[in-house]
């Protein structure tokens, strides 16, 4: 790596970010359902490029301000796969993306969402996506109280419906959640189809569950994390260490206590500590350490046998890649001098 | 509130950030020792002016790159506190901040760290601080080697010693780690006065630990937090709701479980849990109110009684603010209708 650019600062191994993205492409085409990446993993105007060139059926987004970061980049099919309270301001905006020839879906998960969908995105082309609780229990309605939603979309076009698995993300549960997103899906579809509407999407996904997916019922599948892995993913044995392409940079700045202090803290890594959790994050190449303590600008890593030098760098596994790239201006590619700017960094709202 | 801007952003009551500041400025005026808060919290030049025409004698910052911002928006005296491991690259950026003007030191808790910085920095005017460890365990060498490390800087001018008494931040722990650090920051003293050097400088702070602090030892505090607050400060009894000057605006998004579903995440208020946090922030009009589930775009909080409407606008305390103002590259001032840009957003290294 660059001895010379300041650490910390997140790598891109390119190599192993593009065998991510066609593992995904290839495996999505195998069992016949479209990819829909999540590019709230990334933000990144020249990895969705990647995504779409592989085969991606369109964007992911969590916000209106994803969904306007990848519209100016050039992308055209977006969903905001998220249940979106909507004001004039909001509205107005998504009616701007429309009318600029994107192709737009927003999520809604109560009548009250959606009928105000309906009043204010009336006439945009704008579609909804009804979404359900698998059992991840955030948000989402019932699957069966799916078609009672969808008629209060009104005059709206309702694509489908779509849930997160996000119990995936817990030792061992990755295939049962997947379960729960197939019976869910099912039964919402099952609940639209009796209102008297089409379904047309069948959408879920989660990285930890990619692979377990029922795609007898899915059509669609919107995993994010799975283009860089993460010590998440690690841990959940949902990815090997060979597959994680986003690491932060670091330098050993103490050996304090007997342990390796690094300059990338929770500013760097993001916070994010499940309960399963071994660590704060981990090291790429010493897989027996862990990061026992992170604070802002230190993490605190014990390394069993000799301790790296002090002044060395290491390759630091954040536990959760969303948020490490969010605090991020730029990505640092290993191939090329160039940073990929983190085009949609902080578009929260 | 504004109606108008999208949610979630976050507020900054100018009132109660101003009271904040003059507290602890007219604390350490009473106790004879000198402020010198920790802008890492703020990274903001607005803020950094507020405190120094409250009397603080100079900034804290944990990077060169914070220093350079600082430096940039006019601050002249600048330490970071911090045990920086000097490449080339680095010693060079800080000859060009002490070649301009200001006022330098950075810290070091190793010999070799000390030895580096005195190849590195000699003849730049840079001062150097010894940090110790008072019982937090992060870096720091034991009080008893400061005078090591303080020789091994050779032909750099030492300042005196410092500490971070981050073990403050614990239910009850408060009065105990500034007795800890009164302790260490005399015996690390006493020790760099052994190996034949001067003192200037003995330099502590935490904003639990603030009130605590001896000063017939300290001559010098470091807190950050204090200018905001966040959950954690009013969880371990070192503010009042009251004293809580940051906020993320959020909005009801869903009521999916009996819940209310907000749209700040842990893209807007960090993911940072304490082992005794009651929850991933709190609702500052609903002091019973809990988030009880975080992820990037949802904070799912159980508030008892009347849920607040779907589509109403509620005021979530950070655990953390410092890591929710790193999300961020705008503070909203409940005077004016500017923005405050958070000017050392990002500048990790």
């Amino acid at each position: 790596m660059t001895a010379e650019r300041a650490t910390p600062y997140l790598r891109v191994d390119v190599d192993r970010l593009h065998a991510n993205v066609a593992r995904a492409a290839e495996a999505a085409a195998a069992a016949g359902v479209a990819l829909r990446p999540h590019a709230k993993t990334h933000k990144s105007a020249d990895i969705a490029r990647l995504q779409l060139d592989a085969g991606a059926a369109g964007l992911t987004v969590a916000t209106v301000g994803e969904a306007e970061a990848f519209a100016a980049a050039g992308v055209t099919d977006l969903f905001v796969a998220y249940p979106l309270w909507l004001t004039t301001a909001l509205a107005g905006r998504l009616r701007s993306l429309a009318s600029s020839g994107v192709r737009l879906a927003i999520g809604v998960d109560s009548v009250g969402g959606a009928r105000a969908a309906a009043a204010l995105l009336a006439g945009s082309g704008t579609e909804v996506v009804i979404e359900v609780d698998s059992g991840h229990h955030r948000s989402g309605v019932e699957p069966t109280a799916a078609g009672d939603v969808a008629l209060a979309a009104g005059d709206l076009a309702v694509r489908g419906v779509f849930t997160f698995p996000g119990h995936s993300y817990s030792p061992g549960a990755r295939a049962a959640a997947a379960r729960d997103e197939g019976v869910a899906l099912a039964v919402a579809s099952e609940a639209v189809r009796a209102a008297g509407l089409d379904v047309e999407v069948v959408s879920g996904g989660s990285t930890p569950s990619l692979e377990h997916a029922d795609t007898t019922v899915l059509t669609e599948l919107r995993p994010g994390v799975y283009v860089f892995n993460d010590a998440q993913q690690w841990e959940l044995g949902s990815a090997t260490p060979e597959q994680v392409a986003l690491t932060a940079v670091a330098t050993v700045v103490s050996h304090a206590g007997g342990r390796a202090v690094l300059d990338a803290g929770s500013k760097v890594l993001g916070a994010d500590r499940a309960p399963y959790a071994s660590g704060s994050g981990r090291l790429l190449d010493h897989p027996d350490a862990r990061i026992v303590q992170l604070s802002e600008h230190h993490a605190v890593a014990e390394v069993p046998g000799r301790l790296p030098a002090l002044g060395s760098r290491v390759l630091v596994v954040p536990n959760h890649c969303c948020t490490a790239v969010n605090l991020a201006d730029e990505l640092w590619p290993t191939t090329g001098d160039d940073p990929w700017p983190v085009t949609a960094r902080g578009r929260n709202g």
